[in-house]
């Protein structure tokens, strides 16, 4: 019996409409996970968090094995405690990161070494040393560490780096300690070959994880080929299990993969768009540093309920961003985030009530109406 | 009849317990108000400024005659919708920052004119337009143009300035459309000279305002020369209209300045300090980024009711810090504006029991306990 529970509800197409349950409660899916990189999702508060509707969040073994630790926060009661998110917390392994921010890495059967991009100290991450971070931060979600291949990659090299991945997912699930609540999710690689993916599923499949991620996608090979892929790849998941698309999207993206059967997603765009300036509507994006802004008296999206949108006018942003100030990134990663999280409400609701491809039809065609006029 | 509603209820030696009656509410006295320079109390919404206890925002008139510019604030409906504070706001009149940030400042019996801080364009603030500016932000509390002279300075010179400072308050007044819930405050100036002080209070009395600030002080005397200076003007000013200490200052200028009759405050050190790291504690202050607390689970002080102090340990809160995290400043801002408050509703109760006295002494042996030991 799996540590997670996982209840398919309802099915509409190949969407599907979920529940996820861990020792920290419960998430519906499909499910937007908001990146909290460092303990913390850049500019907010865990309450601003969970009012966006936001449901669990993902911690980054990377950065918190460096910083402040993985025992130091384990003697500290854990990531939940630390961070004060008591909700579910899935952690990635820190592979993806180690490979796209660290210097000075070496990777080989046994693991891979780095040197840190903060100081420079070395590092070690095998696939035991990684399950063992995720149990200390207390990750009601553990991730197997797998190795993330660029784009594009020759085929022979995509297998025999999805090949490692499997044999390291194996050492993963020997090293996972089972516990109620608790579970450990497989990465399936191959690039966008659709041979290597299927390969990948069925060898993750055959060792038994309580959840499916689809990795080395979103990582440049654009929409179409990252769509293709997945088409490629859902098929040969369990149907039981949830399945988690890492790293994406923009919200079409969302859309897009929701159709496909993909459960649960996590992406820094909504908060790193936040900081920047870059606010996500029903109606495509706006940058709010543009000075058509600066006398507008309407909210960033006249159909939102967030409470940036329902308090302040696309001038007062305008002023904070243009300020410098901090409130800027806090109101408008709050809208993105909860921008979001309606997307994700409003796909499970369709799917409750099989409209999703006359919702999905809607979505396309808002979106594309691009931002209301200038007053 | 005045546009502001001042009460007294209890006094105990020279202290004050009142309440401050606006347009956009009410705040009990003695009253410290958050700095909000350019529509925006630094790091923090306006729920969390208002779950502080802050009761009055501050709003610069150097900055946002600047950006966004009070005609722009005007149109889209006043400050107070601007930036969603829908309580009382004072806002000070561009005077000091002109004479502290701006470049090519030339004063004379008109007015001033200088060059922005942020892009070198030229301005001219007159006493009429620092009330109009004011006046289009629907600010609830004017401050009259003034001119605050620096310190050191000879007494002849301090003696020229603030008798312009007093034509200039008389011009202010003039200036000045009265209305209910609106109010316009006289500065005190002459620097550190007590026949000076006198006069200036005795002028402003005269021509007569809805209360009455103490103005160029905190900028470089010292606590001492500022308690004297305040103990030389106080007496002069009417028992029934507010005073007003400003850009003061530190918890132990807040009590000492609440003993010798002072009802409101301001000072930008609880959020500038919550954003550089040091906190303030009913022992002292700390500086959270010192390695001594990356093991700490203890709140920053076990005595404060804040959700800082509930819900994150020192540990977290270095962590923030040490990863330039925005949640570091936020929480750490959040803290020191709600110990700032705490502080003022104890100096409020204290009164009411009158036992300002004792309630002073045990701020100060507190306070030199100095912080706790580490683990």
């Amino acid at each position: 019996m799996s540590g997670l529970g996982f209840q398919v509800s309802m099915v509409d197409g190949n969407a599907r409409r979920g529940q996820l349950t861990t020792a920290h409660g419960t998430a519906e899916t499909p499910a937007f996970m908001a990146v909290g990189t460092a303990a913390t999702v850049k500019g907010l508060t865990v309450e601003q968090v969970a009012a966006s509707g936001t449901e669990i969040v993902l911690g980054n073994t990377y950065h918190l094995m460096l910083r402040p630790s993985a025992e130091r926060i384990a003697r500290l009661g854990g990531l939940h405690r630390f961070m004060n998110w008591h909700g579910p917390i899935l952690t990635d392994s820190g592979g993806y990161q180690v490979m796209s921010l660290s210097a000075l890495r070496k990777i080989d059967e046994k693991g891979v070494t780095f040197s840190s991009h903060i100081d420079g100290t070395k590092h070690a991450l095998t696939p035991e040393r990684a399950v063992e971070i995720q149990h200390l931060l207390d990750s009601n979600i553990t991730m197997v560490l797998d190795e993330c291949t660029p784009f594009p990659v020759e085929e022979d090299e995509a297998e025999r780096s999805m090949e490692r991945s499997m044999r390291w997912a194996a050492r993963c699930k020997e090293a996972f300690t089972a516990r109620d609540g608790y579970g450990l999710f497989g990465i399936v690689q191959g690039s966008v070959y659709p041979a290597l993916r299927e390969a990948s599923a069925k060898a993750l499949t055959a060792i038994g994880f309580d959840g499916y991620a689809i990795g080395g996608l979103a990582v440049g090979e654009g929409q179409e080929l990252m769509l293709s892929t997945l088409e490629a790849t859902v098929p040969f998941l369990p149907l039981d299990r949830p399945r988690y698309l890492m790293g994406v999207g923009k919200p079409s993206d969302l859309v897009a993969a929701v159709l496909r059967g993909v459960d649960m997603f996590d992406c820094v765009l909504p908060t790193r768009s936040g900081r920047t300036g870059q606010a996500f509507t029903h109606r495509g994006t706006l940058n709010i540093r543009n000075s058509r802004h600066q006398d507008d008296p309407r909210p960033l999206d006249q159909d939102c309920a967030c409470p940036t949108c329902g308090n302040y006018s696309r001038a007062y942003l305008h002023h904070l961003f243009r300020n410098g100030e901090m409130l800027g990134p806090i109101l408008l990663t709050g809208h993105n985030l909860h921008y979001y999280q309606s997307l994700m409400a409003g796909l499970r609701k369709a799917i409750e009530d099989r409209e999703i491809l006359a919702f999905a039809d809607t979505f396309t065609r808002t979106q594309a109406e691009g931002d209301i006029a200038p007053l």
